[in-house]
């Protein structure tokens, strides 16, 4: 066979992996939105297998052949979709067939019994009966580790799944650097007094916070046709095909918090517009979604945060917020709202953390799991260790390990080497952000009055239309016209708490 | 490899080729429900794939081996359920396997745009653009029984592969005998006076209208922890795995019509129940459905007619319907109402047709596709034989095409040899039910007020539960003690029309 007609066996194959990986969205949607309860064993099963068939596909030694054969013909031109193309079937054959399936296999049962140990556990307060689960977790992903012997440090396989080209090394540095700069301004905010927020809890009717929510969504450029917006008991975004890129939120049971179910689905928003965006002849292919789980962090917390928490956005809607609940919210103004809104507090909690502190969760998170995965941390000491830390990042230590140390779901649940991808998003949310400003100026005034098209635009042309047809290194770069830097974040923090706080 | 280890091998097969098909449930539910527009193409391909790979698995020439080894062993105990197991593999693996997948890919390709074709020509009353399609898809079927030797006519390949041991001279015979007593009854009925039904067709809020379909379902024994109502273009019940057999209604868009979305509602009860009470042993298995079209089609025309339709159902309802509806229905009372959802009514629309009238409309679609089959009636000639044969049947002629040989989707969009089963289904509820009247005598007193619980249970325990274990023969002589026959049909027709007309 010619090269290329390698590459279009190729191509048949990945549609096909593609489509196998739709249907089990489908599926995964389903579940957590409307599946009825006696369904779950049966579903379980199905996924298996849907998985399975999916992952037989990309580690098959065909795949190995025909890449060998298009890489070595010198026919792929630098820089074309083709070769980002093959790129990205190498990387993804490469994370599927070099770890035996036996181990594939050991670790998903594991993971599996290790979350349902964790979802006893947590509300007993009880460490000692993960802790097992915890070590042999961290004894797999070292095992996974060892097959790919480029990579400098065990927990840099993990960190490159998710983050491609991201390394402990890298990260220690940037993190340090993100650290020091964060503690002093979080301990200068937390110096001054808080503002009232409390009227942000009373009671906001179920069905008044979801059509606020789909008035919202529409106006930032959600294309309903093309996606749709539930419930679940975890917000999420997914791709279920092209033209089908859903979101889902949560509203709370009691109906306080009026913020809750808007801002998460803000922040969904962001994941799935730019979903939503990328080229549609990319369906198919491993570009068709974002490059990488920090630049899509970027998006979500750029809409959330960046745009969702801003002054301009609130200009227009806090007045039709006061209309839609007037009740809780006519004595409040503009002002009181924001500053409500972006309220500074240090917590024990990450999901309920705001903006600025949040990432002093995150970089805790990353320094242990880093010591954990290099033996320099024993599990049985990570309680300790973890209370240590929060105590001289945060100024407070748990009460107990259930809102410490067993608070998040994923080293129990076998996500490793994720929790940088937050904070990457939030760096990178603030980099793009000033890069769009600096190179169209009129976006400041249109965003004053929360005219987001122009940024949408914007962000659509640099970032989402090239799913991950190129590494985040190179689109960093290539949108930028810098490496990654925390300079444009640190900037953003300071000017904006700086003004809230009178600083 | 022993015949344990070959069967063991087989039902590990069989298990993925269900989860398979459960899939793509899913995705079709999802499709007809929920999917956003522009999902379509997508999901349409995705589909594709799901179907490919369930088609190559049971085609599969290692299933062939594996049958021919457990076949072969002696070991399999008559009446056995590995016995039944071993008997649906290879029904299923004869019917993928023989015909060859270019002429399967050939008809799948041919059925889509047959069924465009139609879309776009029955508004238009063009039957002359039909045509060419039609005359393919009858030589289409003509091929496919060609690999069945084993059948007399060439319909019956088809007419097996919905109903297993039906066959164009079973049936036959058994529709001559029905339509010589169905036509007088139906000439005697209409002779007297049609009762109003006026008030049937005023505007009900749909909210609800599905609030009172749900508590209908509550107590007929739907099991909402198993399953859904959800709302679709056209009704329908689907199986998307163990725990999730779910159901679909529609609601006039003009709100009309109390019993429009009701009724279906209903009927699909029959199917969706069925499917919840068999055996959750046989999940993974090919018993872990219906025992065949028609034996599915007579649970829910039990439910919907014979119970749904009947004196004892609405003495209970009808007062709650009315206090639901009161503006339309409170100076209407149940004697009337009962007419008015029994009236019978010639007319030219199958699906608008009452429970007399309805198998008349069938009877005449099989002839003619028998015909067709045989190569005795030109599809040229077909829109002539239809008019008539509703002249001679019905009374009445269709003014054109579109209310006549275009009405129904099944022939155009490649469904033959299955309107059989609607009237089977008839058939075999009247058969069903007057078994179970005659084996417990009380039910007849539970049923005149309401009560289904001993009349489902005796379902459950003689049908439901057996899955499609048995072929439908075997199930209807060990159900009834005789073969299939239209006599408790015929009577039970009799009777309520009888009483309801005064003939």
């Amino acid at each position: 066979m010619t090269w290329a007609e390698d590459l279009a066996s190729l191509k048949e194959r990945a549609r096909d992996i593609q489509d196998l990986g739709h249907a089990q969205a489908v599926l995964a949607w389903d579940q957590e939105t409307l599946m009825p309860p006696k369904a779950g064993p049966s579903r379980g099963r199905v996924l298996g297998v849907l998985s399975r068939l999916a992952h037989e596909r990309i580690a098959d030694q065909k795949i190995a052949s025909l890449l060998a054969s298009v890489e070595s013909s010198g026919k792929l031109k630098p820089g074309s979709d083709d070769a980002a193309f093959i790129r990205l079937v190498r990387r993804y054959h490469e994370h599927a067939s070099r770890v035996p399936s036996e181990l594939v296999a050991e670790i998903a049962e594991h993971d599996s019994r290790s979350q349902q140990a964790w979802v006893q556990a947590r509300p007993a307060n009880d460490f000692a009966a993960v802790e097992p689960y915890l070590a042999k977790s961290v004894e797999l992903r070292r095992r996974v580790s060892e097959y790919f012997p480029e990579h400098a440090h065990p927990l840099d396989t993990h960190i490159d799944a998710a983050d491609e080209g991201m390394s402990v090394a890298v990260l220690r540095t940037l993190f340090r650097q993100l650290r020091d700069e964060l503690v002093p301004l979080v301990q200068a905010v937390t110096a001054k007094p808080a503002p009232d927020d409390g009227f942000l809890s009373s009671k906001f009717p179920k069905a008044k916070q979801l059509a606020f929510s789909h008035k919202v969504l529409a106006r930032l450029g959600y294309d309903f046709e093309g996606g749709r917006l539930d419930e679940s008991a975890h917000p999420f975004s997914i791709t279920l095909g092209a033209g089908d890129k859903r979101i889902t939120t949560r509203v709370r049971s009691d109906e306080s918090d009026v913020l809750y179910s808007l801002m998460s689905t803000i922040h969904e928003f962001g994941h799935s517009t730019y979903e939503q965006n990328i080229k549609p002849e990319y369906d198919g292919t491993p570009m068709f979604t974002g490059a990488s789980a920090g630049v899509h962090e970027s998006q979500s917390r750029l809409w959330e945060n960046i745009v969702g928490r801003s002054r301009g956005f609130w200009t227009f809607w806090y007045p039709r917020l006061q209309r839609a609940f007037s009740k809780a919210l006519k004595e409040v103004d503009l002002e009181s709202f924001l500053r409500a809104i972006n309220k500074v507090e240090t917590s024990l909690i990450r999901t309920e953390a705001d903006e600025l502190t949040y990432n002093l969760h995150i970089i805790i998170r990353f320094d242990l799991e880093c010591e954990l995965m290099e033996g320099k941390l024993a599990v049985k000491d990570l309680p300790e260790a973890w209370g240590a830390r929060y105590q001289s990042d945060l100024g407070r230590r748990a009460a107990d390990d259930r809102d410490g140390v067993m608070q998040d779901v994923h080293w129990y649940g076998g996500y490793w080497g994720v929790f940088q991808s937050y904070t990457l998003g939030n760096i990178l949310s603030a980099q793009f952000y000033s890069t769009a400003l600096q190179q169209q100026p009129e976006l400041a005034a249109q965003l004053a009055a929360a005219k987001t098209s122009g940024l949408h635009r914007w962000m659509k042309k640099n970032i989402y239309q090239h799913g991950s047809k190129f590494t985040p290194t190179e689109l960093v770069q290539r949108v930028t016209g810098s490496p990654l830097t925390i300079a444009p974040y640190i900037a953003y923090l300071r000017e904006k708490y700086g003004a809230l706080y009178g600083l």
